[in-house]
């Protein structure tokens, strides 16, 4: 069992659940998908996360697909999104995750909350339930959320709570926010591990502005693990010709609403899960997509070749 | 076990959830409330509704919920929320609690839905989830969903659902939208039971616009039941009597975010729960405020024997 | 011309501006209705709200309204509403009624503000734009604009601008932030008035809890009048007296989107304006609810009677 | 002058407005820029679109600029944005711009709007007031005003409103919508030009999917020229090669809220503007993204050399 820390860094791949056609879980290509992650170079993995297909699972469900990751993933570390509209069925889900090997608990902030202290109390609340010895990934996704967490707020939320160790990153724009927290703990802030989602579409910039990696779920891992290895090491230059090797791709990835099919329809291609399916109320990409996305991954091929 | 039907009608009180102070479920107190409901003249019961504390509860809490009040209903019938983010979800809840006996299964749209198309698919999708056997109620809550329902999308709804058997109706300002159904129905749609919350504050005007009841929350529920009552003998002027006496703390319960808070004290103030306590991260209602509630019940006490 | 301070107190009623049936300015019953206000006992009116029907208005009827009603105050003070999109255009509005006479202007913030820095940041700049002797209403109404200013932002704009004389307070529920306010000023934060909007309908709680009056459109503003008085003068029990009677009407005009219709067919009976439309899109009232008003204004006026 | 129809294709540049850095407009800036679009291609201009700096201005300044920039034109069409909270203002402002020759009024869906039939009817109210000898362009922008049109709606609004020339399709993702207006054409229903926003992001697949263009506003309006030329004229390869080139800074621009910055400060290098300026609240881009941004610019460069 690994738990994150305020070093943590590198890439966590957020994971798909593959389904049969019918809609039921498919386990094996669970297992496939899960090694592949880390056969790609991946860190750790991300699962449950509140944009994938985890709400349209059940809750015995939602368990025993942790239960599966964490147990694949052999000690490496897997953070478990447990954001729930009620602190009771945070801190079960968490206690049951933590007690299974998770590596720590991600919580987003529900769209209720409306003003910078309602911001920081909830976050209290959820440590006060969690307990603080459960590492906490903060998900500051606004798009999604509707929840604009300020600088100040962010501040505080560090300064108050030591059991936060990680922030998913997905503000947008959102730059300038790696940058103040950077500033600020150049400052004498406690140090946070930083990991950035907006499915990578940032991701040199963020690593140069002193992100720690990604934690994002594009179908080719392999491309978040180079950019931020060679950002990390400062090659910029190299970093950002193997992003925009695969930016066309990731760009079309990128699409709210869509991206997930987009993902199973490359995973599948990439022979790693059995099938594109989406649980319902989900779609596979329709015909029309699928030729525009195969025709990225041919370009994308060519010019990876070109680049040696 | 009694299912509701087109033709349901009277008051299915929205039931609290009472707790020690300590955040535990009091289960006497639920007993207890459960049967003053009925004692005041409740048709039914509505519990687990997305605007209590609902999502405050573990799943198993929520079940065990279900269970203790509609065992303690003696097959009156029991109205159970069921909304979640996941079809997956709502299907498991229904099922469980269709099969301790409840009376029907109520869903809110997510506010993701966007269009009338959407909004007509994901009833579909729930209908075909939960199995056409199992009585839906409607839940049109846009303040709450954000979610607006047009005339045109609630008129398809009714006509290719025939499993949904009532509306619970909240739209506000709402009084058209009711008289609506009812002229469509008598142009020979199928009919619907209406049954309307927005805590009461219209209700001697939906009960005349042709509502069949209500289905809220307010602390006398015998204030409802006399109020249907009457409106419903045409003796609308007693009816309005009667409601008016109640309405300064209708009102005063109908503050969003607070009434539960108002209700418990009510509650609590009657000797039919133990405690007013909320479950964090609600709070009880301050000193300030239960001082107002207060003088408003002596008030409307005053005004009701004046009124005979 | 006479400007608002950080003392004004009473009833400055939101006016409406009659049409003609064929969607023109009826300037005589503008005139009529400015005066009835005052006759009425309102302390100043407040025009070019958010929620009425200056959005209708193209900009030189805007500034036309403001001119005959601020010249037919004689002296009176009139609140301007100019909230903008842009800086520039809140700056050369608000300059032109300031030359006119206006006793202040009124600035909602817009939906765009997220978090409690950038509210804070908005009112700096609007200060800036209109300069520091302009007197300030800050309106306050989560409801309408969606953005929510915690007690700890409203402080620190209190503190940091002077020129923010006013606020229009409209949060809901929201009398513990009337109280918080009076709490700080009894330790020492500068005075700021406080006057109450949400169609009066929790107005004695208001006054008790330490509001100096109404800024609202009910249809009878002497309720307004005398139950602001009353509640001041420490009398409650006649305050809420009047204030119920009325109760069932202010509920019914609080409907949103529906109100301004239902104040203007009041008004019309009154025979303080010619005609109750609305100009498009908005329309009158329908015979059902026009129906349901006019059966609550005579219940009022028996009650009222029987209270003497 | 020259009206749009719907059959206008190509390239119309969302135009940015320049300001000196004490706020005020820059007209022999804004002369340049206005010639430079031209000069890199552009069919058309379109000018006080909702999301640059138009709110910013005064109204008589919004008309002066329009004033200048038609004359400056030529002839060449200039679409001009007439959004405003109400119908008045929107049909003086639309005279006012027809008069001095705009080639057609762009209006937005008001975020008020929440069902099919209120969307439909909102344009209807729209084409009334307008009369229907202006060509009217309906921006369809969810994430800026979060109204979601439907396939439905939009096929009603097409068939009722014969005025309505041209889509500027904004939705995201958006592919499939443009696919389905074409299909709908196939069999019979009247043409639409579809000019693409969305800085651009997928204008290949766009023009692939059946749009006649762009109508956005990137640094570098040759890329869209050239972009949609190629991906019209079916050297798709070709399209993508000269776009994917740019991507690396068409992404960078397509920040929210930040991209306006951007755009400013390559405008400024380039030498078509004096000053990267925005008028307040708006701010330059710091000096971080400015490097970010001229890093991408000479690898651009250097990209685009190796193209040849």
């Amino acid at each position: 069992m690994s738990l994150i820390n305020e070093n943590s860094s590198g890439v966590f791949v957020i994971s798909a659940t593959p389904f049969h056609p019918d809609g039921e879980i498919d386990w094996e290509s669970l297992d496939r998908v899960t090694d592949s992650y880390f056969e790609d170079g991946a860190d750790g993995l991300a699962i449950l996360g509140m944009m994938g297909e985890a709400p349209k699972m059940t809750q015995p469900e939602a368990v025993e697909i942790a239960r599966r990751v964490i147990t694949r993933a052999e000690g490496r570390p897997v953070v478990v999104g447990v954001s729930a509209p009620g602190l009771a069925a945070i801190r079960d889900l968490s206690r049951a995750v933590m007690d299974m090997g998770a590596a720590g608990a991600m919580v987003a902030p529900p769209s209720s909350l409306k003003t910078d202290p309602q911001i920081h109390a909830y976050y209290g609340q959820v440590i006060e339930a969690l307990g603080d010895d459960t590492p906490v990934v903060l998900q500051d996704f606004p798009l999604a959320t509707s929840v604009k967490i300020s600088d100040d707020v962010m501040s505080r939320i560090i300064r108050d709570m030591p059991s936060i160790k990680m922030l998913k990153h997905e503000d947008w724009p959102g730059l300038a926010k790696i940058a103040r927290i950077r500033a600020d703990e150049a400052a004498g802030q406690r140090r946070l591990s930083i990991l950035c989602g907006n499915a990578g579409l940032f991701l040199p910039e963020e690593v140069a502005r002193g992100a720690d990696g990604a934690m994002t779920g594009f179908g080719f891992p392999k491309m978040m693990v180079e950019v931020t290895r060679l950002a990390k090491a400062g090659d910029m230059d190299r970093a950002q010709d193997v992003f925009d090797a695969y930016l066309p791709l990731v760009r079309y990835e990128s699409q709210p609403g869509l991206g997930l099919a987009v993902r199973k329809h490359v995973l599948a291609r990439r022979g790693v899960i059995a099938s594109p399916a989406l649980r319902k109320p989900g779609a596979m990409l329709d015909a029309a997509s699928a030729a525009e996305v195969d025709r990225l991954i041919d370009r994308q091929e060519k010019r990876l070749k070109e680049l040696g």
